[in-house]
């Protein structure tokens, strides 16, 4: 779906190729400033903005790939990212954990480990993001490689590596290749993981992410370069300057990788949403953010990049604000051609919670979509047999008891986890429960059949032998 | 949106006419069938079945307008029915009423001319559907003229003739007329109401609803043709069967209208969803509601037909799911194009109940898609200004001092009604409102600054002669 007019499309365009020329981008990192230097690019060490000519731009955005695949351990389970699919990810990111059995609390590995089985119990999640909650109970330097392990435990899934440094990205690489019988250097240009770099808005891109970037990269791995630009905050209110903004910084951070190891996968990401001016809270699934949405998915397809949207509420609770905002969400993701939708199930009071029954709504609304989008079945065949199912009942009749019907009983349409059709007086029998108490169930009972997916013993032990060795020479850093 | 491909789409239509001609549909009515008679369609008088020879229907369809207004008392009111334009009405149809402080209860004139008075306070609400709920202590016979002298009282919006026979549409038709100070035959050519035909699916018309049909076509007032064609109940369970049936119905109605008074307006109406096939229950907001309404939208544009879609949901509560299900359609009714989208607020429980909350709950998504569906505003101007207020910010700084966000720090983004932004250990200290909570609020408030739209004494005083003679006549008929 087209927001922008085509001139409009390729006005932002241009001007975002006039940011970064005469105006730039803050690298803190020496070592991203050194490749933009030797590439041509203007770097004044001082300030660290690094002002990049629109010839270099434009050679990376031509030797970006437009479409590339992501293999987990479960060739299944592999991600074709570009064309005409998208790609549903889990929560990722919040500090805390919420559901209406445990209430709202600090997350740790246990709760990281039941997001993750979530995740492994519902088809229409097809990725994790980053760490669905921290376990903050673990130590810093080293729980990178706990929820590594608990990814490759739990799930058959991708995963996403955490860039904030090169070591614990090129870990969370690694670990993919074992699991995959496979060994660092044999996964270059086989992607098997994905990452999120996120800008530091306005024009800031941070030492530890830039340095994970470049390892991504370096390894051919796919790092989705998103800034989070909420206008009025980290952009100007206007759509169209927070459109220039965001462009002209994920096209930094995709030029970045294209010039470290040109034909890197890379993902164009668009987080735009805006705060309440009155008090500077972030809001998300508004209009604000939709249009964005759509408009940044235009961009993407201009450069043939493949495109990254987000299923964002602010909602405190699970209620008819979450529904509409994710609603509003995903309808914009889908419509502006995101390859890959972030926060897909369970990401609430924007993003600051992972909640259990979030997850389930979420995936309600994401099996519904899956379904809305689907190619048309109109056959011949299909036709035929539907006209003389028509033509057999009377006028005035009903079509429960057609044999064109009873062939089609099962399969015939979606079949809800939440949505509850019963009439008014059922329902108060039922004790009147609303969508959030139902999803309560929903949950319970995916973990209650939760299987782990089958590992190998020899890849579980050399898993376990890699986080031995890691966890060991992390501590001897530290001290 | 498209969801049927070019070839799909004109399959379903010869498919359609091929039903109409070969299989054909019932008219109960004699006068429809005349009609339909001396136009040389194939009548069996003892079944009332009609084929229409695809000519006939051809010639309707070419016949129709693509686009016409629809003028209330108000002027300003006036709705542009066709183009790029949509149009959101109130609720229409329930027997029930509920909100959080009355609770559920059996529709009356009071609670009528409450949800007449809420459309008003909304700009977003464009116009009345049918009843927003029945006034049910009132007689039968007669109660159309206290809603129709309601309407025209608490609202300056149009509103939807009840055409269960010719007299209730003719009723309707000149009470406007009234109101804006014309007669029944001034005001032909010059529509100043609605009316839904609903169709008694599969492949049948009651004598009524034709007969109101011919009425409104008579004195050139538009007729939404909507087949309520429930998936496994009144179609098959395929989308394309209930496309070709929904959309013969849909023609055949059109076609009536047509042969009374060629170019009189008429609107391709869709209400295709599925039921539950274990239980039977209707269900609404699904995927495969979602996909009917935009597949349906693509045949209203192939005929050059003004399209009417729902906002439909199958919730007993407004919570999540109302959200997610108004959602699905109020997003399908716009990809699908849709210039009327009926009970665009207030409507829940498949249509058994009026709630003041859900009114809310709608107001709030139907403003949020207006504002996201607006053009986009990307000029010369807003770019360099854009562009200059973005140069003129630090990297990593922000922008709520900025001079270009003072200058639009008020009308910048949508201020939403029952959002809530705020984080959660404020929220919980507010006392943990979910969203149809917050939505007692708005609705409280709302009628609170309530203002009855000036009518002119003259006007209010032919209005309630009118009302007195028709009841008096009606009586004596009933007696």
């Amino acid at each position: 779906m087209a927001l922008l007019g085509e001139d409009q499309l390729q006005a932002v365009h241009e001007a975002s190729l006039a940011l970064l020329q005469d105006v730039g981008v803050e690298f803190m990192g020496a070592a991203a400033r050194a490749v933009f230097a030797s590439a041509g690019a203007l770097v004044d060490e001082e300030t660290g903005v690094v002002r990049i000519p629109r010839e270099i731009v434009e050679y990376a955005v031509a030797a970006a790939p437009v479409h590339f695949t992501v293999t987990p351990r479960n060739p299944e389970r592999r991600l074709e990212i570009g064309g005409d699919r998208i790609a549903f990810g889990l929560v990722a990111g919040p500090p805390t954990v919420h559901d209406r059995i445990g209430g709202r609390r600090t997350g740790n590995l246990d709760d990281y480990v039941t997001l993750v089985k979530l995740a492994q119990c519902f088809d229409v999640i097809h990725f994790l993001g980053n760490q669905p909650t921290s376990p903050q109970e673990l130590p810093v330097g080293t729980r990178h490689l706990d929820t590594y392990l608990a990814n490759l435990t739990y799930t058959d899934r991708t995963f996403h590596c955490l860039a904030i440094g090169r070591a614990r990205t090129l870990d969370g690489i690694e670990m993919m290749a074992i699991s995959r019988g496979l060994t660092l250097e044999q996964i270059v240009d086989d992607p098997c993981v994905l990452t999120i770099i996120s800008v530091n808005s306005p024009r800031r891109f941070d030492e530890a992410m830039t340095d994970g970037l470049m390892a991504m990269a370096e390894f051919g791995q796919p790092a989705v370069v998103t800034p989070f630009t909420l206008m009025g905050a980290m952009t100007p209110v206007t759509l169209v300057a927070a459109l220039i903004q965001q462009n002209a910084e994920a096209l930094a951070g995709i030029t970045l990788a294209q010039l470290v190891r040109p034909g890197t996968p890379v993902v164009y990401g668009a987080f735009t949403s805006n705060v309440d001016l009155r008090s500077g809270a972030p809001a998300f699934g508004t209009p604000e953010n939709a249009r964005a949405t759509i408009a940044a998915g235009q961009l993407a397809r201009l450069y043939r990049i493949p495109y990254r949207a987000s299923n964002a509420s602010a909602s405190n609770a699970v209620d008819a604000q979450a529904a509409y905002e994710s609603q509003m969400s995903i309808w914009s993701g889908v419509l502006g051609g995101a390859h890959l939708l972030y926060h897909g199930a369970g990401w609430m009071e924007g993003g600051l919670t992972a909640s259990f029954e979030k997850i389930v709504l979420d995936v309600e609304m994401l099996q519904m979509m899956a379904v809305t989008i689907a190619p048309a079945d109109v056959t011949a065949a299909e036709i035929e047999e539907g006209v003389a199912a028509i033509a057999d009942v009377a006028t005035g009749g009903h079509f429960f008891g057609s044999p064109h019907t009873l062939a089609r009983y099962e399969t015939a349409f979606y079949e809800p986890l939440i949505s509850n059709w019963q009439n008014y007086e059922s329902w108060v029998a039922a004790g009147s429960p609303a969508a959030d108490e139902r999803a309560t169930l929903v949950w319970q009972e995916a973990l209650a059949r939760y299987e782990r997916p089958p590992l190998r013993p020899d890849v579980e032990q050399r898993l376990d032998a890699f986080v031995a060795r890691r966890r060991a020479e992390l501590r001897d850093v530290d001290h």
